[in-house]
């Protein structure tokens, strides 16, 4: 039984909490977050502990691994706190928005062996993972081409943009995660358009974007397309889909159920795609937590980790910079 | 290039004239309907020429082979004349409402090696015939269920209703011909439910019925069900099942086009099947032709003749004698 | 929170056990079942304490409520246990294989006021359910046509069909209470054939059938065919369609997820339906908790209860008759 | 009856006289061809007159229309005669390599007033246009995102390769032409990546590329990506997906039929995509003669006329131009 302490009891760590009460080798042992109020409901829930402070978790006897899913800016120092405490910790993504300080963080975890997770929840889904698998065993024969579109059902509150630090660093930054999980390779080139086509207002002032497309490309020549937007009203559109030399596969929406409507006028009038996050990658957070577990009790390295979240930090500061000089960059240019 | 002869110059008439001109080893040599004005609409559509009677057309010698799409009590006459004739004929479905009739035409055209194909269009459908392919070539084991999903778009209108013969020697009689050719094998029992739901007024005074279900069984147990309705508001529905031991085949309905709407209520909104007969068996009714000038041309038996005809009309009688008295009958008791 | 007392810890046992454990609003009391290591096994795995005795679980100041999930001829004697407690019960399918005895379990619980839930999972289903409230919201006009596809993956051992009551009693017992709730109504005449294709040999020894095909009729026409199949390899087939004036629904087969393959021969390529009930019926068995749940806080009539089950095993009863005299047979020569 | 001259007797214009023939309202007058046997074989299926020269088209009284499918080295030239000769012409894309020589046309037949068609068939296609058209009635609110996927199913010959141009003048000039198409809009901005994957050797050795990806802009903000690659084994992949703010319409690939099979492992395994561009667009092959037959009775300006061939070539031009110089390009850079 693994004893995981959640900090951060929003949306998303209510979500772990859940999951990690529900399944049968771990317990939630311990709780906290900046809103009291929320730790102690969520503590209520699940019959775990609500610790005082973030400090008082990583030092408990009581907790063998932390989960972290507070706020972006605190995620680099409760990694740092958790591997000086010698406790391996999921960390929800971004590690930060700024890349000087992931590094600063990659430096002060080096050489501890303590194991960090990165909250990438899309490399656990069981299509996209499957067609990961497709491909890695060569059913598709030589990769040429990865599509991603990524789309969310609608546009977030202003005071979340106003935190989020712009499309690339907090929507995409999954897109590069994926993209480089299912290339099985480096993407060496990036160029970027970014829009502000839902909300021009709001994005020009807050200088983001709303709507995006992305192409990287490989060493070796393999393409990766990359498509985003915040107003995909028919659900949380999330496709992968990869061409090879034998064949292609396709992961694409997951809806409710399965019951389809035929009307004078239309057939195959089926659900929305499931909104949102939590429902539509309800098994990837599961799966996510049962590859944490492996790596607190079994050791070795996460299948997704630090490392993997400061490349998709570097994709992404390399695609503000095609967007800001309009060209091609090299992402050795970045990081 | 064979030379054609098209008695009937209806909707279906006028179908098989067009792909008769259109087809590059057939010519369509002469028409004929008791609408004289129908007749030279086509003939000149065409560059046919159209002939003052049926005899006319049998007696030409500018015409190899003839199809018949007259209405249902000329059908048994008019293959008597070809085969008298010597000409091959293609003629449409039933040859004709009373079993007693067909059985003395069968008498009639016994021995005579003049090739009668019948019109029973599915046979052709590429997916159809994609499906009883892979059953005949094992894909799926031992055929152990059909299931035939067979409904008009809408009710024809009572005219139709007045000659038409009955649901089940009418619409039904297309169901029992693909049944057979689905289970490769010969009904040994039918049971039989109709009904009167869509227009019970009307169904009643005629003793017709607008809704059925049926079950068929084979001498070694396999299984088909049927169902018909004439209210399919989202086209026309025809579709095929085959379950075997080693898997399922299905042929599905087609569309105009596969163009598909997402909204913020729905996905997956495509086209209505296609409506309706001549639209959704298009290819089938070419490929009719396609085999029917394979027979005029290379002689050999039809793929599709008149014994199955007659076999199908057994079966209908036998699903009205069930209805009559409410239980399993034997296809022997009728024919 | 409900106390939950367990009774039966075999397969669906245990995973009722953990659907109860994890349920924020329940909580797995007790469990028991007559092999004590079973007992004990799920008791551990989701902290219950174990009953020594089924009367135990009934007698317990520590138990709200019951799930009896044992062999099927202890039913109605667990219900008629729980009854007499006062304590609310949710009992797996069937009654009793006896229509006898299931009358007299329905007259020595009559009236003392206590819900019983019977295990007709289906109609939690989320597809099969959204079907239904479509249906009953009037969106495909009347309703004149039902269509249940139900095959196993799978034949079951020769052990369980020594039991299990023969087919229509063990496994179309679900689609005749599906077709019950997808109709609205009740039908009033069965006609059922039964076959032995995949075990003839078993199946003839042992006077059960291994494939079957019925239909139900209602009093005012609506119509309704049920196939069965212990050997659709490609997965647990489970399938609705409800055909009205205005339309029709589907309640489809849900895949592991929606990756799919496209090669050289083919496109479209997914998972397979999926295995097996436990799995392809997750949300419904959690569901039919939350239902069950409601009750037991709030009193009222369970949405699925004994005389459910009862009619059932009348359209089963009804089903046999048929089959052993070849005809249409009215459900009040049964029951 | 438009009686039509077809220049070019290769498969693309053996296809295209067929459908001339076929046609009810057209007759195909006359054929030409430089390898002489191509045109007496196609004069002979069809019935149509064989020209010894292409001026002997052009000069004919017999032919009120042209057809052109040659060598697109002869496209511009025969455009030009062909309105000098006052003959309205459907000239197959590219009108030429070199963007001079376009211009060069374009002035050689400004005012003319000689209707010149393009043969940009894939904007006739059921399916392509379907979305358009939902897309300008504004069912999807406003359209932010257009995704063209555009795959050949395998690599054409080297011969080929030698004389095409290129692969975004002779592939994706369709797509360059649909994108346009599909939004409704000019691109202003082009940026592309550019692949030898597929025939490293063989597209070093030529200058050329097997695969590409492309992102186009429009003034205000619109964005479009087009993927190509000569590698799509499954079929000949042919998709359009365009996003907006009330939804998303795609255009999907089309099969030969609709039957699906279920095996042990695996459901919905499908027919291929339909091979190859005279099968995939039959029925646009069909509207664009529709179309260009009513622009040759009604007069008007053609659906896909002369500058929609101009602009989709600037378009390959500025997306040469991004590949050498590794930048987006303002197509104004270009034409």
């Amino acid at each position: 039984m693994v004893r995981i302490g959640v900090l951060g009891c929003g949306r998303i760590g209510r979500m772990h909490a859940a999951n990690i009460a529900a399944h049968p080798e771990a317990r939630l042992a311990m709780v906290y977050d900046v809103d009291a109020g929320a730790a102690a409901e969520v503590g209520a829930a699940f019959g775990a502990e609500v610790a005082g402070s973030a400090e008082a978790v990583f030092a408990s006897g009581a907790v063998d691994a932390v989960l972290v899913a507070t706020a972006t800016p605190t995620h680099a120092d409760y990694i740092e706190m958790a591997v000086a405490a010698g406790k391996p910790v999921l960390c929800e993504k971004p590690i930060d928005l700024s890349l000087a300080r992931v590094e600063a963080c990659a430096r002060a975890i080096a050489g501890k062996g303590v194991p960090v997770q990165l909250g990438f929840n899309r490399r656990f889904d069981p299509g996209h993972r499957a067609a990961r698998e497709a491909v890695a065993r060569g059913e598709i024969g030589d990769l040429h081409q990865v599509v991603i579109t990524s789309r969310d059902p609608g546009m977030p509150p202003r005071s979340y943009y106003e935190v989020a630090g712009g499309l690339f660093r907090d929507m995409t930054i999954h897109d590069f995660d994926l993209a480089r999980f299912m290339l099985g390779d480096e993407p060496v080139e990036v160029v970027a358009m970014g829009g502000r086509l839902i909300d021009p207002g709001l994005m020009e002032e807050l200088g983001d974007h709303d709507t995006a497309m992305i192409l990287l490309r490989t060493a070796d020549g393999k393409q990766c397309h990359i498509n985003n937007s915040r107003t995909a009203v028919y659900g949380y559109d999330q496709r992968v889909e990869c061409l090879g030399t034998k064949g292609m596969v396709q992961s694409q929406n997951r809806r409710a159920h399965e019951m389809v409507r035929s009307t004078a006028t239309a057939t195959g009038i089926a659900e929305p795609a499931l909104f949102f996050f939590i429902e539509r990658y309800a098994e990837a957070f599961r799966a996510e937590i049962d590859a944490f577990l492996r790596v607190v009790r079994d050791g070795g390295e996460p299948e997704v980790g630090f490392e993997d979240g400061r490349r998709a930090l570097v994709l992404a500061e390399a695609a503000y910079l095609s967007l800001a000089e309009g060209r091609v960059v090299k992402v050795s240019e970045v990081g």
